[in-house]
């Protein structure tokens, strides 16, 4: 049964598809796993940092992804000292793996103007300059959230290598790289 | 609704509690969210690495992990480099983002053939030490997966800190430190 619903992870080709297809989903709908992908960077001494992100684009010509975040998140730390990431996504139901690594431009500023304008105002709340996610506060909700665009970040993910483990009757593993083309490789799972 | 199902956010007591249950309900139960986190490493190349692990074992009054692994992947080299990680889940009914960082010791060999034995004979087929986890193969299936007990690594979480971020009709974040004696300390999420 497995085998009939997941053959596209039987050839190389295929399974790089079915992965572009879940990740553009995940733009697409909030309900999808690829919506919330794990962001995983190395912070500036040295230590491994992961948090939920949402997704909100991802171009499989390019092969490039995009994340919005707060200017003054540690992340942006983390990615300024080594502008690096992981991406992790689980799909339960297309029981895949999907592990991206990444080179990340940070944008901000006249050049996110344009992103800007279609972040909904509910979304806006988190890109307040009034306060910086993390910092130590006396009660739980000490903080406001005024929206200000100046502290709005764009990251562009510029994919190095796709690694994706399909968990099926069998389990199968490739890697696919831009410098090889994304042609793929079988990896031991 | 939200504020009555989620009242265990308003207290850092009650929401370290919770915390806790959820990871220790992700190890008895393998359909909760904190049955399969992710797990953030540095590679020796100074590289983010992120992919999923199935958690085995939570002791809250030792705050302490347990993840299994095969001493031959990557994992390991990167824990060998700094041993280091950064644990990730992502609780959707609870609406809140468990963030561990742990020191991680690595045990092997006679020091856990207790645990081996407890270990049931589909989830054995992943400890072969005929390939190794990430080997380029020529075919999708040129791999085999005869257990190896020599192979089974147990890894030992050692929690530094636990960020938790509740998403609520008001967002909450705060931080236990095992420095503090789990204290806890809100942050602005």
């Amino acid at each position: 049964m497995s085998l009939d619903l997941h053959s596209w992870s039987n050839e190389l080709g295929t399974l790089y598809d079915h992965a572009w297809q879940r990740l553009v989903r995940g733009v697409h709908d909030r309900h999808a796993p690829a919506r919330h992908p794990t962001l995983a960077t190395v912070s500036p001494d040295g230590l491994p940092k992961a948090r939920t992100v949402v997704l909100r684009a991802a171009d499989k010509s390019l092969g490039r992804l995009e994340i919005h975040t707060n200017l003054h998140s540690s992340k942006i730390a983390d990615l300024m000292a080594r502008p690096l990431a992981a991406l992790h996504v689980w799909d339960n139901g297309s029981r895949l793996q999907i592990r991206v690594e990444a080179d990340v431009e940070i944008a901000s500023g006249a050049d996110v103007a344009h992103t800007w304008a279609r972040v909904p105002d509910r979304s806006r709340t988190a890109y307040s300059s009034s306060h910086t996610p993390g910092h130590p506060i006396p009660s739980a909700l000490a903080y406001d959230n005024a929206p200000d665009p100046s502290v709005f970040a764009v990251l562009h993910l510029n994919i190095r290598s796709l690694d994706l483990l399909h968990l099926g009757s069998d389990h199968r593993r490739a890697q696919f790289t831009r410098e090889n083309g994304w042609a793929g490789q079988w990896l031991v799972p």
